[in-house]
């Protein structure tokens, strides 16, 4: 009963994980579009005040169980991982 | 106009990003039930082969723009903090 209930609860796992998946390749394709403005306008790239503002909104939102701090931490990783994402993309365009 | 697109490309980033708060925390409250069966068991909370097949699964359905290995190392990181996660509640449940 256990492990039919464990392996539910796994399956459950690999839903969620696909679904966070797409979302965060759907958020990549969001920032290489940013990006693309961006360079156009001659911009900066990595905006710390914007990137302030959306980990407050994270702060604001969360309901749990994960702590503010924990999420914080994991989304930073998602904003350092797009900007090496624009940072290829950039390096692509030189190259054509 | 391009201050315009840029604006209404933030406002889906700001959308995505708690788009994705939603399902790690989701994401958490599966785990926190899967340490509640695995304690009722005796099992061990860290799983590696069952890491790995998550990660494997990871590589299956990326399609992109991110790289499989920038997406197995964010998912490392949510893998973590889920570990930690189950932690803290075996903690609390000794405090009781």
């Amino acid at each position: 009963m256990s492990n039919e209930e464990l392996e539910q609860l796994r399956a459950s796992l690999d839903d969620k994980n696909m679904e966070i998946l797409k979302l965060i390749n759907e958020r990549a394709e969001i920032v290489q579009k940013i990006g693309g403005v961006k360079s156009k306008s001659g911009t900066k790239r990595f905006d710390p005040v914007r990137e302030r503002k959306m980990l407050d909104l994270i702060a604001e939102e969360n309901e749990g169980p994960f702590k503010t701090s924990t999420l914080q931490h994991l989304f930073k990783q998602i904003f350092k991982a797009s900007l090496e994402l624009m940072g290829e993309d950039e390096q692509k365009a030189l190259l054509v």
